[in-house]
């Protein structure tokens, strides 16, 4: 009876991710593929389906059914029912009123941010941001108790399980500190050396696309299982078997495309990679945002931009382009797509003061979700807080805290998974070195396979049996650890 | 109550539709789009997606909500409770164990259909076709006493409702009486013309796209409501608001995809003219296959390939391809793509030879399914109704009973639907012409409007209203009449 419980179970989550997938392959349409006429259908196709999966995931039989089951002894058995546990509580700590409630006034609010971004008038928005942060307020306050976590945490754990603002904020306040004494002296160390050169285009989408496709192969990535097309916004989309990634093209720099892709091919890689036996069942998807990011970042940052890969892309970019050697020489390519600098913007900044744009979020919606700012304070918070972190104030709230999409679309709590992402691959490529040999000299080669099996079997077999922290733990034999990155950045900025 | 009932029946079919429309898309993706590895997964997102759809029309609930609906005065809804009912009990018609057989049958049997195509050799599937007819013979004797038809009558329901094997069957003697008249002489007709030139190319992929979209636009199909892509079978799939038409290019030959996409653009025509305020009500849906055949076979056969679209279209196609002027004059382009011919393969076939092709599958799948032809004696049976019918014999099987797919695949009482909407078609265009001033002229600019006009507000906006033969009634003013075909051939290969 229990054990029959147990599978009937994983029938029915088996049922509902099926269903996500089919969602996944919709999202992936609308942004690359449908005309605009379509949008309007589609919103109602996703819409349905994702009404369904929350109505099989909610349905009374379900929560018997989760009470009864009994997993046995298998540890992946006993995890996966836990994450089935979690995801009904989640899905049934909220009211149906407030959800529908949130779905409308994000939706709302989303409209009128990107009025405001463009007119860097926050007063438009203001009010209906003050809308979803209330609403928001609630949901914490719902899902709080019904996970054991603190409001805040339980935002969190939407998007990154296993690890909370009380394990964050140290590693952040040391970063903090970290930054102050290290990014000046990279920025002296920088100045002194030569400027980077620009390679000169155009470089036809053609070419970029060909090479964005030959570069995610030799990262990895087999085109039985997966595409590259076109979208206004990168990203991987798609399911473990028939992954979707996008990209754009700038005929005049094709920088963007290239690490985009290269990005985008470290998520595409960490969801080939999760366990087969486990498909369709919670404890075989991806171990949350941050540990994705991650994947996208070991490949991208630690991975593509070392000293070695660079060394072994340079003759490659110059047979594909020509043009001027000098331009395409390992050490110019490092010197342009390693530059610091201190700006406003996040989606621009360099991996070393990324952090600091990650950290100021943090804090602040810490603050909106506890109630201790309040939205109408939200602009002068931000300016003194960007001022404090890097030493410059945003000439605008579009360059201020009218950037980002996330909080005007509901999204509290998901900020940090950026910077995590980044400390863990940093974590995870010092952990690989130490155990696998050849790993740079295969990436001399423009070759990831070494690092690949070691991430493989280390972390994407692991699927999300883990949290956050253990994760790391069982692949590098410690929990979040930030002087790893820290001393990344020393190494690439600092020659230390 | 009742109107309540009414509306929340409506609900719950836009909620099926909606379904079907991710299938669609998902369905288009697979054969447009999909790398090999994300085939086993996208079967089991379309079975999931089928799965639930069907659920939801077989619920009980469904039974007494649709036995206590009043629809009201207004004849739509009338109508459209009718299909629900109707769509309702053909769901619940089929006992779940058979139509799981079904499944497993026409899977098996197609599979191996393949291989003994592909060596001729019909031994090696016959096993599995038997099987596969025995199961239709079941499906057709539980369908027949639920919707009041007979046994073969309720297959070809599946397909399009309306018109049955008696209506048929003399419309298709008439027919064979009126070829075995007219093909000798149409031959003798084409053999004493000059032999056709045919275009040199090579034709690029991408011009031929090029050319395919402008001509798709040109004949009323939007690009904000649609797309063009390529796959190994072209179709035109998607959802009303979103078509998604595919072809093939062959560059040593252009004809074939230009011709498919103007084939596929007729298709797509009728379901962006589909009345939107029934959108996602059966209602709303497109009238049957052998309508939608005739939206396809009006635009590509009907005005595409007449004299008056062929003048505008022969300059067309010199200013794209370039090259011998003789070989895209319309005289020649006529001579070419009108060309008769007996032979063994439908899909290759003529128009005026194509309804043998069609009367000898009708007349021998409802012997297989009366039981009065065993699949044993199949083959004979094919080779001797095709030397009736054309005066050839195949040389074997791959040419003769193993050449289409239908059939292996469980597919019968699909085959009358290409004749039906050929000879519909006819019936249409002659009506059009009666009845708007300046179609021909307006082909002759290789415009369409006119026509298109016509059909949007004759047929397209019936949407499902009525069934083949009273759609024809309401558009043209009778029932299905090959008279209006056969003149269509006289015409145009006898010169009559």
């Amino acid at each position: 009876m229990t054990a029959t419980a147990y599978d009937h179970l994983a029938a029915r989550f088996a049922r509902i991710a099926t269903i996500g997938e089919a969602s996944a392959m919709l999202g992936w349409d609308a942004a690359a593929m449908m005309p605009p006429g379509g949008a309007a259908a589609r919103g109602d196709q996703l819409a349905v389906l994702a009404g369904l999966a929350h109505e099989m995931l909610i349905a009374p039989e379900m929560a018997v059914a989760l009470e009864a089951a009994d997993p046995g002894p298998d540890p992946w058995r006993v995890a996966n029912l836990a994450l089935m546990r979690h995801a009904h509580r989640r899905a049934t700590a909220l009211p149906p009123d407030l959800v529908e409630a949130q779905a409308r006034a994000n939706s709302a609010c989303e409209k009128v941010w990107r009025e405001a971004r463009r007119t860097a008038d926050f007063a438009l928005v203001r009010p209906y941001l003050a809308e979803v942060v209330g609403l928001v307020r609630q949901a914490a306050a719902a899902l709080a108790p019904a996970l054991g976590l603190s409001p805040y945490d339980a935002l969190m754990d939407g998007f990154q399980r296993g690890i909370g603002a009380e394990d964050v904020a140290p590693v952040f306040a040391a970063y903090e500190a970290f930054l102050t004494e290290a990014l000046p002296r990279a920025e002296q160390r920088q100045a002194a050396g030569p400027a980077p050169l620009r390679p000169q285009g155009p470089f036809p989408a053609a070419a970029q696309e060909a090479l964005c496709r030959r570069l995610s192969a030799r990262a990895g990535l087999d085109d039985r299982h997966a595409r590259l097309d076109r979208s206004a916004h990168p990203f991987c989309g798609g399911t473990p078997t028939d992954i979707r990634i996008t990209t754009r093209y700038d005929e005049a720099d094709f920088a963007q495309s290239l690490l985009g892709v290269l990005h985008e091919t470290g998520h595409a890689l960490y969801e080939r990679g999760l366990p087969e036996e486990w498909r369709r069942q919670p404890v075989g998807e991806a171990a949350g945002m941050a540990a994705h990011e991650s994947q996208s970042l070991i490949v991208e940052m630690q991975a593509c931009r070392s000293d070695a890969y660079l060394s072994w892309l340079g003759p490659e970019l110059r047979a594909t382009f020509g043009g001027d050697e000098a331009a395409y020489a390992p050490a110019n390519l490092a010197r342009l797509w390693r530059r610091i600098g201190r700006g406003f913007i996040r989606v621009e900044a360099d991996e070393m003061t990324y952090p600091a744009h990650v950290i100021l979020r943090f804090r602040l919606e810490r603050a909106l979700v506890s109630g201790d700012l309040a939205v109408a304070d939200l602009p002068g918070a931000w300016n003194e807080a960007m001022a404090a972190a890097l030493g410059i104030t945003p000439p605008d709230d579009a360059q201020g805290c009218l950037q980002d999409i996330h909080w005007y679309d509901g999204a509290f709590g998901y900020f940090p998974s950026y910077t995590l992402g980044a400390m863990a691959a940093a974590q995870l490529m010092a952990a690989a070195r130490r155990e696998v040999s050849g790993l740079d000299a295969a990436l001399g080669q423009g070759d990831l396979a070494p690092l690949l099996g070691w991430l493989r079997s280390r972390l994407h077999a692991q699927g999300s049996r883990l949290g956050f922290n253990d994760l790391l733990r069982a692949a590098t034999g410690k929990p979040l650890d930030p002087g790893d990155f820290q001393a990344h950045l020393r190494a690439r900025y600092l020659g230390e």
